[in-house]
């Protein structure tokens, strides 16, 4: 779910601009906006609901948003002034699975700290991001550069502008920086945060609670997930960033979230601040197309293929499905995305719509500003969506059947040896010294992740596919280095493979990790057959580049006027437009709201403990602690019930736009409280990254009364609910 | 669907008697009555709203009951003095299939007849059976019968007096009769209806309307399925019940529905009156833990196996698959069906709420009846259950290894042989000379649903069950008749079975016919070797036959006792008991209900006609036609608009209680207008069959209006909508 969860938009007031109507009024509140945009949709946000002042909530350092942060791919929020971390089970999982041993299996049991001591290291990599510092660094990165800097030259001046700042920011140690991109180039942040390296496990509910309903109830409402888990920062004795160590104190955040034993009822204001990761809600209509007519159906096809090959190639059980397990439910979990996108994308007309949108703002172009470029720019602008998509089109089998991982390791490694000649401000970005921890890090976790019987039935499968394509998407290098033939057959094409697997020494992580050393001359006298390839691809995956920053240095000079128009028309018009998702941080906010999102059914708003039972099968993902079940009989409900639906709340559904990257943002009332936590969206709404559809986008949470419910009653995790600061009146 | 429809009951009454609380109010309404109790339930009827006279109901020749007849597995009613019979598509579905070719494909395109000589006779077989007499026979069956009187000779009793009583009502030509046993003997009714032969299609809409959805959507509610059809029943010109001819001329009712054009709102009081087939609401618990436990998963997986087994031995679109498409419907229907009751059965918690109601009985019998022989009864009707189950399960393997379609060829021409020799009625039921005909038809309907090879691979996946079951299933006759043995590899059986089909004649349909003339020692000397293996098999299937015939004359001594008992405990309560369905005419009723089906989501009572276009994909099963689709775009809604719902209503849910043999029900309102037809049940309601959970029962209709609109807007049919008697007031 993490990364893919999803919610999304499409211009709302684009809707009422065209005058398009529904026949249900369009209720649900589309936007991710910047904290910095919220004083300027004030007057919405009170009307909404909102008790504080919205300025408040712009102060990245005050309240609430010092609470907030990023775990890199997820979020998250301070819930006590010793470093408290609270976030979706989903989101700890990796580091409840790192330290689940046979005889200790968290995943399954659930686990408790009982004292600061038993809290346990979280699994390698694991961060927390506090935002520090977010600067318009717009004027140093574009300010400089003239209109007739294009191309590739263009996209190296930024991204020599962004390193070069990014080098200077992260000389304050113990911080990570970067430079996000706002509306498409149109301007540019950067963003600094304290990096906490000693992230700690402190409490988990069992795997039945956390990840209850599992995969079937993925995207799905109603849903009964006790979706939250708990870290502690850990910094310095004199509170600076620092790998793990017995001596590290628990982190003192600036800010912490009051924690809800009230709730929410129906129609409650709600906001959530997170870190959503990617929308596409003003990507060009030649983009949607070829994304909508061909690559998501041609992606569906190859993930059911590439189901079938792992599958063919490791018995249920078996180490070998083990280690593909989590990338199995990868791409189901993308394959029932993509079928929720293509079915939302039918039900609203996305295609058509797009145009009309396009439409209109032409026309808005041509009567109220038709000499600002902005015409001429959109031209150029499709014509490059257009190149671009036709260039995903004929790389589409070679990107595949480049993928095996051993081929993957050995092109990063000789890119790297290239890279390492030079200095550490000109390497690309992936190569750079702050990169090196990442790049040792995922060497390793290869081999939990790898067999070479699997990789190798992918990798026929998708040099099937590449055979199998238009011969205009063949790569002579690629043809000529494999001995790939158009009349190849799959004995053939599997005994030219053997030979690949049978004398690789790649397989082996110390040969991996000490060929990061290693130089471009010594790489390529390798005798390896993976590092042979890699070797043989090398000039052409520079050419792919070099044309692929060629088309980012184009689109750098496009997108900015693009956005440009798409603001000041909707300005024109009495909305406030907002970037793309860029993971970086965004309050969106709306109503606890149920939905109607098929013709002759609805949705609650709320779940109920009682539902659980109903759901109850005593088989994974529907096997419920039996402690909790015998309480849900008692109705020992203690003080969370919500009266209107006479039990305690475990899930809500609100109205408001989120995406993949919001996973574990805390929910907050109209008081800032935290109320709950995003874990998901409706499969209703996974379109909505491209199309913001008002009557069906409907958010997942998982109720903080559940939360300390379980705490309380199943848990005892008395512990932290004294640490935290519970507040018990409603707060709408 | 047709026969798989679904829904029924639980006794409501036994709920409250047990204080067993429901956090909903228990609104669903219970039981499907014969006609004759509606007075004896008259009160609930006002309450609920039904406007006329339940004494009228109860009339069976006269309004409205008298317009309501059976097609043997769906009901039906006639909307128009010149015979139009109105039932559900799926229910005409085989004539529509049997009219359909290449270039006039009725299927997909629909059909409508111009004028009366353009109605198309129905597929061979297709009746209209008008029920003109019921009589209590009770008397006659069983009245003479002593208490000594037991086992074996007690069912050949019972048979005995069933066939003379069905043999002289049969003496008036032109009519079926039967007699139907009620509350598991305790009542037996003779039931004589008017035989109706010459049935002709008049209309049915395009498949896309008249099976919108498909399998997809079958059993499951938001639905949006046009299920209507009409058919016209002929007889001779005199009147009489006549087979097909030119002279024939349409058949007069006596009583007519006049159909609605203003329909139903939600909550409006509805009324059903069908041929409900089979409940088992009564069943003992040793019974009901043997299905739930054993019985449904074990056919769960045999059927996953058979399917597989068929699609293994025919190419899709081969001349094979298609002969087997509609056993592969019939086996996904049963296996969604399995699945719903089996949740279902786990959801109410069936085998605790059985065991409470035997226990809740037999206090009461302690109580208030310790000297009427119950208490006996039960022990003794429990440990006949047990036996039951135990036989159920020694024979399952062997009961599917005798499958094949030419070994039952062969069973039934030799049983037939034998039972000629026989006087008429004292032969076995399904060989009297009432049968021949459906006999010939079936021996003839084989050819189009007949493969060798894919009965082979049937055959093969039998006999592995069979084989790899304890041994004492396993039945010496066939063991040695086909040469089994334990340690037999694929190879060997295989090579078994190669040798029936290549020198079997059977599959020859002139001398399949042939052979129903044949004695006894002329096919004991047949060299055919499925002939041989039924020769062979003979002896041990009518000690199987002796066994259950035995069990049967036990059952038929304990099972009224049980049911006196249960309706004495019923009245007791103030509750009147209804006998399980038994595919006689029966009244049910309720109101217009959406549901609640899950925690946490709910039905809305209405689907509406842009619900069609919102699931509109262009692919089958949802590819509406393009006229219907520019109407709803353009809301041209005519007089059939419900103002609640700002639309055409399509289906609607009720909650009354309905099974499979509903199909094609007339949905009444107050005043005995047809205001739809019942057509499903939700996937929450097929455990009904068992128990009655009224939070969850709910029946799917037609709605008038949609059937109407589409009559009128889509289909120009107005030669029916000037025949019928359409009013126009609503009848709350």
């Amino acid at each position: 779910m993490r990364q893919s969860l999803k919610a999304t938009h499409l211009l709302a007031s684009s809707l009422l601009a065209l005058g398009l109507a529904y026949s249900l009024p369009a209720t649900a509140v589309e936007g991710m906006f910047t904290p910095d945009q919220l004083p300027e949709i004030a007057k919405d946000l009170r009307k909404k609901g909102l008790k504080m002042k919205p300025e408040q909530i712009s102060d990245l350092t005050g309240f609430p948003m010092g609470a907030v942060v990023s775990l890199g791919g997820c979020s998250a929020s301070f819930v006590s002034p010793q470093g408290l971390v609270v976030t979706n089970h989903h989101c700890a999982y990796g580091s409840i699975q790192y330290n689940s041993t046979e005889e200790n299996n968290y995943l399954e049991e659930g686990f408790l700290a009982a004292n600061f001591e038993a809290e346990l290291p979280a699994a390698p990599g694991s961060r927390v991001y506090v935002t520090v510092d977010v600067d318009d660094v717009t004027a140093d990165i574009t300010g400089g550069l003239s209109d007739t800097l294009v191309g590739e030259s263009r996209y190296a001046a930024i991204d020599s502008a962004r390193k070069s700042i990014v080098a200077e920011c992260e000389e304050d140690e113990g911080h990570r920086c970067n430079v996000a991109s706002f509306y498409g180039g149109l301007q540019y942040k950067l963003i600094k945060s304290l990096e906490i390296k000693d992230v700690r496990l402190v409490y988990a509910p069992a795997g039945p609670i956390g990840k209850f309903g599992g995969d079937i109830d993925n995207w799905m409402w109603p849903r009964h997930t006790g979706d939250f888990s708990f870290y502690r920062a850990y910094v310095s004795p004199d509170g600076e960033s620092a790998d793990y160590s017995e001596d590290n104190v628990p982190f003192t955040p600036a800010h912490t979230l009051k924690v809800s034993a009230a709730g929410l009822d129906d129609g409650d204001f709600v906001m959530v601040a997170g870190y959503p990761g990617r929308t596409s809600r003003y990507t060009r209509l030649a983009e949607v197309e070829n994304t909508f007519s061909w690559r998501y159906p041609t992606d569906e096809t190859r993930m059911r293929n590439w189901i079938a090959a792992i599958e063919g190639a490791s018995e249920p059980g078996s180490d070998a499905r083990i280690k593909y397990e989590s990338r199995l439910a990868g791409i189901n979990n993308y394959m029932k995305n993509l079928g929720g996108q293509m079915e939302g994308a039918r039900r609203v007309g996305l295609v058509e719509r797009r145009a009309e949108r396009e439409a209109a703002l032409n026309a808005w172009i041509a009567a109220e500003a038709p000499d600002a470029g902005y015409a001429e720019a959109l031209v150029a602008l499709d014509a490059l969506s257009a190149e671009r998509a036709q260039e995903q089109r004929s790389s589409y089998w070679y990107n595949n059947a480049t993928r095996p991982q051993l081929l993957g390791v050995a092109q990063r490694l000789y890119r790297l040896s290239h890279e390492q000649l030079k200095d550490n401000v000109d390497r690309e970005s992936g190569y750079q010294d702050r990169d090196m921890g990442r790049m040792k890090q995922s060497m390793t976790a290869m081999d939990r992740r790898y067999d070479a019987a699997v990789d190798k039935a992918e990798w026929m499968m998708f040099l099937r596919g590449y055979l199998a394509q238009p011969k205009s998407g063949r790569v002579a290098e690629l043809d000529m280095a494999m001995g790939l033939t158009d009349d190849m057959s799959d004995a053939a094409l599997s005994a030219t493979l053997d030979r690949y697997y049978a004398s690789t020494v790649l397989g082996n992580l110390d040969t991996r990790l000490s060929l990061m050393d290693a130089t471009p001359d010594e790489l390529k006298a390798s005798a390896d057959p993976f590092m042979r390839l890699a070797v043989a691809l090398y000039d052409y995956v520079r050419q792919q580049e070099a044309a692929s920053k060629d088309r980012a240095g184009r689109l750098a000079m496009l997108q900015p006027k693009y956005m440009e128009a798409i603001i000041a028309w909707q300005k024109d018009q009495g909305f406030t437009a907002y970037p793309d998702a860029n993971s970086t941080l965004r309050v969106t906010y709306g109503n606890v709201m149920g939905g109607s999102p098929r013709d002759g059914m609805r949705y609650d708003p709320f779940t109920t403990l009682e539902g659980i039972t109903a759901k109850e099968t005593g088989e994974d993902p529907f096997n419920s602690p039996q402690s909790q079940l015998d309480l849900i009989a008692t109705q020992d409900y203690g003080r969370y019930a919500l009266d209107s639906i006479g039990s305690v709340p475990v899930n809500f559904l609100t109205d408001l736009d989120s995406t993949g990257g919001n996973s574990g943002s805390a929910t907050l009332n109209a008081r800032g409280e935290l109320v709950g936590l995003l874990f998901d969206g409706t499969i209703e709404s996974v379109n909505s990254d491209w199309d913001f559809d008002p009557r069906t986008v409907r958010s997942i949470h998982v109720d903080s009364r559940y939360m300390l419910w379980v705490m309380e009653k199943v848990d005892n995790a008395d512990r932290l609910l004294e640490e935290m600061d519970i507040v018990n009146a409603r707060g709408r």
